[in-house]
């Protein structure tokens, strides 16, 4: 890794953090939990498979991942976020707040991944946490299925499907990523093709006011 | 600017943002204010200045800075943040939260400037907002002097000198910067060598506790 040379926190940090790739690696361990190369590989389209090799030697050196031989089934290297490396959720979450605007835009060319929503859904905030525990089901055309569990106030996600969502939002990335981002009301996504299906109201739970 | 090509508000960040040297330009307007050409490269030793060129124009593309011809007696271009580039000091915030304990170590052969402390001061907090206003003077070793204004509850930094300071704190760059940024304790860091004058108290008002 480069330095900077610099005596100043900001530098340090984008020492260790600052190269192309570091950061979207963090972003896919703290979306996706313990990965293999493959899921990270699948994860960020465009890299090449030996600068992600290098990468992650580094992030393992500096201490902010780990990698673990997981046994059959399994039997492959399982990469892991260490306390250090979760560490830097606010660093994701402020990048990520202040990119929102530049989403506005529809994908175009661009790649995309449902689980990318995993780090600005953390973010939203459960408006009834006095509530039961809800399960919104996200299903991004020709993508990955995602749910957002709503629970005591907290919002977590995970790939995959649920049995019996409480709410179901279907439609092309922009639209779920405008309307989960506070970018777009959730009427006018409608209007303008995301389908909504189940309880309205456990959206509105957690769409920014 | 290359992109990640990634419909992701982190990546999206990045493209902007993730090139080597652009957050500290950042950094450096948003210590300073308004600064000429040749005050951003002082505060960017290293820096190439043909890069520094290059970086400032596509800054300035991306909307986060401008630029503008002041009349004499500065008669030269001075360069500012927009307020989409201000927006930024929460990402730097968190940077410089998760970059402080990379400064345990002495400064060694890395290069200071003691308005480098300004992004981690603006995140200190006043203990003691209903006292009346504090100036905090600090000498850093062979390096500019920095002053601390506390006033109704916020923390800001400015460089040079103030006539008749609350407290002052001389001494090298390490103590400073750990004791400030609540690595060191202020009898630990005197005890190492951290000159400490006037006022005890209206140093621990703004110390973490």
């Amino acid at each position: 890794m480069r330095t900077y040379g610099q005596y100043c926190g900001i530098a340090k940090a984008l020492d260790t953090i600052g190269d192309r790739w570091t950061l979207l690696i963090i972003r896919e361990l703290l979306a996706l939990g313990p990965c293999r190369h493959t899921d990270l590989r699948n994860g960020l389209p465009g890299i090449a498979s030996n600068l992600l090799v290098d990468r992650l030697r580094e992030l393992e050196e500096a201490g902010l991942i780990h990698r673990k031989a997981a046994p059959p089934p399994v039997a492959t290297t399982l990469f892991s976020l260490t306390e250090r490396g979760r560490a830097l959720e606010p660093v994701l979450q402020e990048l990520s707040r202040w990119g929102i605007p530049l989403l506005r835009e529809p994908a175009g060319s661009d790649t995309f991944r449902t689980h990318w929503l995993d780090v600005p859904a953390r973010a939203l905030t459960d408006h009834r946490p006095d509530q039961p525990a809800i399960a919104l089901q996200l299903h991004a055309d020709g993508n990955e299925d995602l749910v957002i569990e709503v629970k005591d106030g907290s919002v977590h996600t995970h790939a995959g499907r649920v049995d019996h969502p409480t709410a179901s939002l279907t439609g092309p990335p922009h639209l779920l990523a405008a309307t989960l981002l506070g970018e777009l009301d959730l009427s006018a996504a409608v209007q303008q093709g995301l389908r909504l299906s189940g309880e309205h109201e456990a959206v509105l739970r957690i769409l920014p006011r």
